[in-house]
């Protein structure tokens, strides 16, 4: 209900069908036409094992957005880059916590990362519609395009000594590098960053969830300004 | 993997039977001596769709620990309450993130949280092996034995107006109570705390994800102490 809505308010969206069930028709804003279905069918036009309150649209792709046009100068918002993260329910939650958070854009690696679709689209709860994606070939370069517009750059890294908070304390607006549980950041894409921080966790937990992760990303930069 | 090898190597655990893959047994620590199997077979012996590294335990329940044992006297750790939070992956991600954070314990609703198995003991990547959990028939009154063994309860609700940091300068150990996503605290629960406290977040977006929500309020009793 949440992310369809959303998509059906963003003016971007190109829309090709919307259905509902009778119920559900009957609790949305005005201007909203759906055709009417009963849950069963529209369980169908899902893919399996998908749950929805009785709602559901087909729409068009949202369009990627160049890096500069969405980062640069920086103004104070965040930017959330994503490393090889590909499960659709993080990086979804991801682009929840960067909405929530007032992240200004969220940086994905063009061919490993997920389509803004489905699973993902719901995890974001509408935040697919409101936070600009930019989608880049090779991270590492557009961490140093990010530098050199004024941005402090930080990969987050469980091993490193440099606390997130103490990273971020010089107030320039940064650009924050959160990599895939278990394999963390590639070198070549920590290496391009300015510095290397941590969340301080206990020692007997290996690491955050990434979703997790991200989001205290956010929360502190928010926090720290 | 990871949650299969923290309840191995919990001492509290029961440990009916392991089972693993040629594969996954030859990496595992030394004194753990598996049956072998096809992955195949270990599949068949796992809910449809879950997925496993080669390595499966089948193990007795945890025991939940009594309320004042668990949370008495306050030492400056954080409690979590999670009130009404049914999703296991949910529940899960609060023991990893309270294990990251160097909480206390979890104290959950008796009759209507899910058990520490499967999904939720994989969520949580073997925090359910180390954060005592505490069953109690009634939040409320939870609530008050906390408060008058000195903790600062707190009711995490979206629409308050004291921000969670402000709500937490006073430095006791914090209580602080989740609720479910869409449902928030019933009002009991609410009304038990001495304050209703919000994690700051942009107008444009309803709530947090509760997992997150369960992870920033953690991180931020740790960091403002």
């Amino acid at each position: 209900m949440h992310a369809t809505l959303a998509a059906l308010a963003n003016p971007a969206r190109r829309i090709e069908r919307v259905v509902a069930t009778r119920n559900a028709a009957s609790r949305l804003p005005e201007g909203i036409d759906p055709q009417i279905l009963e849950p069963d069918a529209i369980d169908g036009m899902l893919p399996p094992g998908a749950v929805h309150q009785g709602l559901a649209a087909r729409a068009h792709p949202l369009e990627p957005v160049a890096l500069e046009a969405a980062c640069a100068p920086p103004d104070g918002r965040s930017v959330l880059i994503l490393d090889g993260v590909t499960d659709p329910q993080n990086v979804g939650a991801a682009f929840r916590s960067a909405a929530a958070f007032g992240a200004r854009a969220i940086i994905l690696q063009d061919r490993k990362s997920p389509p803004l679709t489905g699973v993902l689209a719901k995890a974001a709860a509408g935040a697919v519609e409101t936070i600009p994606h930019v989608r880049v070939v090779n991270l590492g370069r557009a961490i140093e395009t990010l530098r050199s517009l004024g941005y402090i750059t930080v990969a987050l890294e469980g091993e490193a000594e440099l606390g997130l908070g103490d990273a971020l304390a010089d107030k320039r607006s940064a650009a924050i590098v959160v990599g895939a549980e278990g394999k963390g950041l590639r070198p070549g894409v920590a290496e391009a960053c300015e510095k290397r921080a941590r969340i301080p966790i206990a020692p007997a937990m290996e690491s955050l969830n990434v979703s997790v992760a991200a989001a205290i990303a956010l929360y502190e930069a928010k926090r720290s300004r």
